[in-house]
């Protein structure tokens, strides 16, 4: 049994529950329940994390982990588009409870890099409220909730943990709840452009092309905070791990074949290192200053653009009570 | 003498200085201390007000007043353009004192209209240093200032008071000095494209296109405060009136014949009535919606680059103590 | 009678009209057939001019003139731009004939003016199968419409005059008929974000904010030519020119009396020359340096981002014949 | 001998070269001329072929071919960018002849996908002169070159062959000379925001991230085309390829070892096939959709912007005689 393919790679919830099962052939988990529809194209996946035997399997706190997939977003009709925002729209307001009656978006990422302007983007299509109720309540309805939002920057362009940030602007605006927006690394090609991913667990820090160090959850912020993740970029090292993988998997036989026949032999050893999983993402890694560069879809602009009018719709309709 | 001319309807404390002499035919003021040089097609007027006589005769509180006047920016050479930034970066170093160890740089105003455009984008090209002092000291040159910025948003895109993220994340960071960048409402076509305002007595609330209604200023932070404002916009009732100006200066021989000859006139004197600068103001501007709309040079969206260069570049300029 | 009245300075045909019948104090004009609707906020008018009588009376070519007006663009909801997109698309399709197979769609404007990027944003948004019918027929519906799209650019940024760029792609590319998209100049701030001009009789040279010296329609390019003209800007000496007409229209009545009992006076004439409308547009256009500036609503940003996709959806949805 | 090593995968001359040399052992090639100069940091090598076993050799046409290379473009001094523009200006005036009086330049790529939105962004910085020269000859310099430009957009936008735009324009432009701006695909990471190719053979058909079949150069247009290339990503099956010699290059030594232990083995050599780059690299392309993806360095938005600000000041600075 290989102990280290429990260090996940994947910050998704569900694509680690199918790792955890296959090495321990397992067909459940204790603490985890997973359910799953799949309806007009738009499947939607909760894992709930229910007891420290689910948190240690998965190594992720107890919470809500949801996963909506789409066909291509930049290739949905606009029906199609329609739906997508619906769904989203169902499992935000799952985790925002009627009686937070403010919500402040927080749209991380960098505005001026394109698969890191998802947030900012986000915030740019949101409808606020908060000034209206303030201070001309008598024009906006009655059951509006308050609505304000925030694109704080990234670390590099500000200088200020974003963390810091977001802490001392809820700390003056108070709102009963924190959405933070955010780009996410895949750890597939195939996730980009297609996925959203929804937790009431807050941000995990370190995900994505970016540096955060600091956690934005309701530890950090005191109040309860539902992180929105879409993977838009892969980073190089996963691509080219990924890629191996499919070779080694096409050359499949013949390895197998050879390692019953040399089972022994040291120096063929010495090389399969390089074609062993553990070793290989960190070499690549390391080779490569794969950290410097990003791998995204051709149309990572328009998948930008399309997914931030998404999110922002999906917040938008949840803007009465 | 008309007092109203002093409602001044300016923000330019040399432009207050010309109004309040011209009205109170006075060749100095006291309490007001005027400098002036012009080289290289770079014209700089300094304004002290040292005093409460000068505080009232200009509406403005004690404080240094600095106008950089340049030729059309989108219109100067590299050459030029590095002569601007030179003589920028000297009039914030009489405001930035070697003791101010930490900057904290705020790009006010709507990234997404052009002409709003100018402080985020000044935060764009700065180069920030306080994450590397923090994290990375042993990368960075001994002298090197702190330096940090956020864009905060404006009101109608935030629903938070642009003064609270301020207050908010200066207490967090507590820099030894702010450095507030705003684009302003200018009373005169001419100065768009071609000014620059500093001040150390921060941000005079409700002017430009924004309602900005709280000052950001060494009273509301309790640090130091310096202004960057750049005229972009003229206000659509100010440049109807300017027209108006203009046209009756044309046909003045006639007017002042006309007047002289019908002085007790009463429906002459009705008429004119809209001829006369203080009411005719606040006419136009509720005549038109004139606050929904803006008048800006052709080459708007080039005067923005260009200008957040020479800013940004002026202040990068003084990141070494 | 004031003749030169009918030196018109709108380019709205419907304006024309009413100027014409007040002028001329008629009801109807020969050759002048005017059509209009009304329904759901979107008010549709439709200039047929059948004569010369009335290429005459409106100074313009026998034709057909359409204007649609809606409610203020940016704030509409997602179904009052539906509904505004189905109206545009049914008046392009009357236009648009079944048997013209191949349309080449012409984005006119400067893309990095805000205000003069409608053009080249419609293109953007366009679903173009002129290519995919060449190469991947399979691939495509059988009744698709050939759609091909160019931006030209403009005369100050190509040095070529956009007519020739247009005239030398026709050539080759050898659409059935063309559709021109540009921004206008309106005579009234009333009519930015809230009009779309369509005409079978290509774009009238010198309107908008560019100098276009060469027309383009069927004439210069030997195939039909429909023009889809969006105002979104006012000029600067317009503006000021309604504004005063505002201020004299509120003291209308003193000016009346005073008319009456000086109406020999010949100072006074001299006076009111300036408040004449013939002579002001163009005192004022001389006074300030008009033409460089340019006059929009604060929003035109948000405006032409929802035009652009309002015009992109119309014309996507006449692809298929 | 491995002969389809020469099956290059690269468009780079002087690796091309480097290749050829290594496989036939060679120290020279008869018909290729190289000169490489490395001053201040910026090293430029100059290609020629001068016959056909140069043309054979490398698979090119004859015709020079010069890579300039600089330090991390983003990270240039003021200074060192100007040296940079001067450098590469000084390899665009070899290209360019006197008697060329007329250049239209060519900004190839899609404005809207960061990585291919060089050729036009370099356009939108140009200096552009043939309109002046025609309407407005007293305000310009005798000497001034006239200067035009397009943007013709991609195939995908536009619906039209690029090839078949500039050869339109072109014809009715008649300049002596065009120069075409493209991004392109390099085939490692560190070449991108790094170096400049110059070419008077024009743009090889294919290459880059844009699928172009119709060759830009003299036999098309009838005219000398300087191509100028900027590699702007590095595609997903390069880099994979790259990342698996590294891995390789750093088990060399068991390799090797292994290999002359088990030559005969039929098992090992069928698993190394997979380590065969011949094999490899179309396995690769396989096996990911990688022509769907992209690699680019993080900073890819502002590596653009300044690369373009380089090459516009390079042409700008021959735009006189």
């Amino acid at each position: 049994m290989n102990k280290s393919y429990l260090n996940f790679r994947t910050d998704m919830a569900d694509e680690r529950i199918d790792i955890y099962k296959r090495v321990h052939n397992l067909s459940e988990i204790d603490g985890v329940i997973v359910k799953s529809t799949d309806i007009d194209n738009v499947k939607v996946t909760t894992v709930d994390i229910t007891n420290e035997n689910g948190e240690k399997a998965l190594s992720k706190k107890m919470g809500t982990y949801i996963t909506i997939e789409s066909l291509n977003i930049e290739y949905l009709s606009e029906d199609e588009k329609q739906i997508l925002i619906s769904k989203v729209a169902e499992q935000i307001k799952l985790l925002v409870k009627d009686d937070h009656k403010s919500i402040m978006v927080v749209g991380l990422g960098n505005m001026y890099v394109t698969p890191d302007a998802l947030g900012p983007k986000v915030v740019k299509y949101l409808d606020i409220t908060r000034h209206l109720l303030k201070f001309a309540k008598e024009y906006v309805d009655i059951n509006t909730r308050e609505v304000s939002a925030i694109s704080p920057g990234v670390l590099g362009t500000t200088g200020i943990e974003t963390s810091e940030i977001i802490e001392s602007v809820t700390k003056k605006v108070k709102p009963d709840i924190v959405i933070v927006i955010d780009s996410l690394a895949s750890q597939s090609v195939h996730r980009v452009g297609k996925s959203i991913q929804l937790s009431n667990m807050g941000i995990v820090p370190g995900a994505g092309v970016k540096n955060k160090r600091v956690g934005i959850n309701q530890d950090t912020l005191k109040i309860p905070v539902i992180a929105i993740g879409v993977p838009t970029v892969v980073d190089m090292a996963t691509i080219t791990n990924e890629a191996i993988d499919k070779l080694l998997e096409n050359s499949k036989k013949e390895i197998d074949k050879f390692n019953n026949e040399n089972i022994n032999d040291k120096h063929s050893n010495s090389i399969f290192s390089l074609l062993n999983e553990d070793n290989r993402y960190s070499m690549i890694a390391n080779t490569l200053d794969a950290e410097n560069y990003i791998v995204t879809p051709k149309e990572i602009d328009e998948i930008i653009d399309k997914m931030s009018e998404v999110l922002a719709s999906s917040i938008n309709s949840i803007s009465r009570i």
